[in-house]
């Protein structure tokens, strides 16, 4: 393997996953399993240091600029939800992907995966919502493909965008980047998106029907990266961005820990819930912490921009419930420390098996 | 819609096709049943002019340098077939439709659907095979997705590549350039990689086994532009190339036909086909010119510059078949003509059900 060696998985890692000798759910949570999926299978394959940065999207020298480059399939059940549907959230998850590396969407592709007897009429709403999700972020769909495979070998539609963006010369923005006294901001509440499909795949009625939070984080990251400035160095005071998609915010921190070698240290009544979404968390047994967010982001900022930033986030429309959950620590190994409600510190753990599947 | 509009479909659409209310099998066949889902369904959605071009890739301005882009879903059932699996298929298959805009390929996304149950050793195999085609290209995998879907919610592993590469300056290689008078070339035998996937997938036992032509197609193109040089307008004495993959040489004739609004004459004496591939196209009353092909290509080329280019063509290793098979010639409306071997000429349609399903 070649240089800037995935760190995550020693980190994160601890039990012998090897003995799976097929494909289980977990390996598509996003957790332990697909980190040892990732470091087994993939990366050994296509062995490139771009690759093993091990980020939710590639960034390589492109001419005078730099592209940005990310991919991610869409399975989510049920394809329509409150809030969104499968269209809009294959947009939104890969520009969002994009807007986490300080980049600016400019094309998607978009890959249909049909099951023979789709409606059409399922696939020309999905199909409208991508194309207005397209128009709000300000990208265009420029290439694509279909595929329709037999009755009973897909589930209805399975849809693959990819994205490309230009990363604005001098964005420093990476999930390596964090260091010990750096404010950690979150966006909003977490765990919307899941609940809302699990709430409607479990045909659970709550008082208030959960929505999901999917939407296009782009504009909110630019007024950020223009709240905060750089640093004397040259580098930007926001030194880190995730989208805490699947496995939640748990997932991003640790990514984040990871990568930077350093622990995270939230406050758990700092971390906003939506009532409804926890009595659902609750009911189903499910830890918000874990749960996927379309919508939301979490933020490692330079101490002395913090303010500057938070005020940025609270200004916008997608930040407007933005808050600080904590702060980054030295460590000697990678962590993420929950300080509970009740005033105790547990670590946070990475998901092991499969928590909710096919939830985007 | 916007500029460009896709002629393709006044040309080649003349039957109802909106009858369906449900997909079927034939959306997916690339031809008549694909284009009108297209022109229905994702066109309006998407609406844009690099879109409506309608080529396999979309070719953006980028900087000083233009970014080809491209995406397909892998959905080939068997994963493994004589001459390749679907691991190797999904790069050659991406890195051939930059290819086709004289782009080269630089870099590759893949997303990877995973049912449960899937064994780990195939998954090893497949991804190991990609990794090896990429290097082969000089192409990376820099960026991917995994998802995992319940035990009969998909077919073993469908794999989305995206790839990004630069057209060189200059380069004006695209499907409506074709001009009459111009020569047809084709780099080789067709309907190997359909015949190799349906032999397998319905045990058909011949005495030489056939064998999928999987292969990375820029080395000839390169070879062939260099070769072709430009005319004295500036652009590429290559007018147009295509690679003729689900829907076979036939529908990529109608493709350049439609969008250059001109009539293809090819002889069907002159398109090689081999023994054997013959002899099963026979057995199950399939016309070779309508099945896939993964290493072939078909190129128009200015008649001055035909035999520096077919020369160049048999002087690399994937275009040692290549012979000229017919001439563009002027027409009312777009259309592809063969003459037969008993001396008639017929219409060549496009196809409107799916002939072979999950051939690629």
């Amino acid at each position: 393997m070649a240089a800037n060696p995935p760190s995550l998985l020693n980190a994160t890692c601890p039990v012998n996953v090897s003995d799976h000798e097929r494909i289980v759910l977990g390996h598509g949570s996003g957790g332990k399993l697909t980190a040892a999926l990732i470091a087994d299978t993939f990366l050994p394959a296509f062995a490139n240091p771009i690759l093993e940065r091990m980020d939710d999207q590639a960034v390589v020298e492109f001419g005078p600029e730099r592209l940005a480059f990310t991919t991610d399939s869409f399975v989510v059940t049920p394809i329509f939800f409150p809030g969104g549907d499968i269209g809009s959230l294959a947009v939104h998850g890969t520009v969002n992907d994009l807007a986490m590396a300080g980049a600016r969407p400019l094309y998607l592709a978009a890959a249909f995966i049909l099951e023979e007897g789709l409606a059409r009429e399922d696939l020309r709403r999905v199909v409208a919502s991508m194309g207005q999700a397209a128009r709000d972020c300000g990208v265009q769909v420029v290439t694509g493909d279909t595929k329709v495979v037999n009755r009973g070998q897909a589930d209805r539609i399975f849809i693959t965008t990819t994205g490309v963006g230009l990363v604005p010369a001098g964005v420093t923005v990476s999930a390596n980047r964090a260091r010990p006294g750096d404010h950690i901001l979150l966006s909003g509440t977490m765990g919307d998106h899941g609940m809302a499909i699990l709430s409607q795949r479990e045909g659970l009625e709550f008082e208030a029907a959960i929505a999901s939070d999917t939407a296009p984080l782009y504009p909110l990251v630019a007024e950020m990266l223009a709240a905060a400035g750089r640093e004397p160095g040259g580098t930007d005071a926001i030194r880190c961005l995730r989208d805490p998609t699947r496995g939640g915010l748990a997932t991003s921190l640790h990514e984040i820990a990871a990568s930077s070698g350093v622990a995270m240290r939230v406050r758990q009544q700092a971390i906003p819930v939506r009532e409804t979404v926890a009595s659902a968390c609750e009911l189903l047994g499910i830890d918000p912490l874990y749960v996927a967010n379309e919508g939301k982001l979490v933020a490692v900022v330079a101490p002395e921009a913090s303010e500057r930033v938070l005020a940025a986030m609270c200004a916008h429309p997608l930040g407007r419930g933005a808050c600080r959950i904590g702060e980054v620590a030295a460590a000697a190994r990678a962590q993420v420390l929950l300080e509970t409600e009740i005033g105790g510190t547990r670590l946070l753990d990475t998901l092991f098996h499969e928590q909710l599947p096919r939830i985007c």
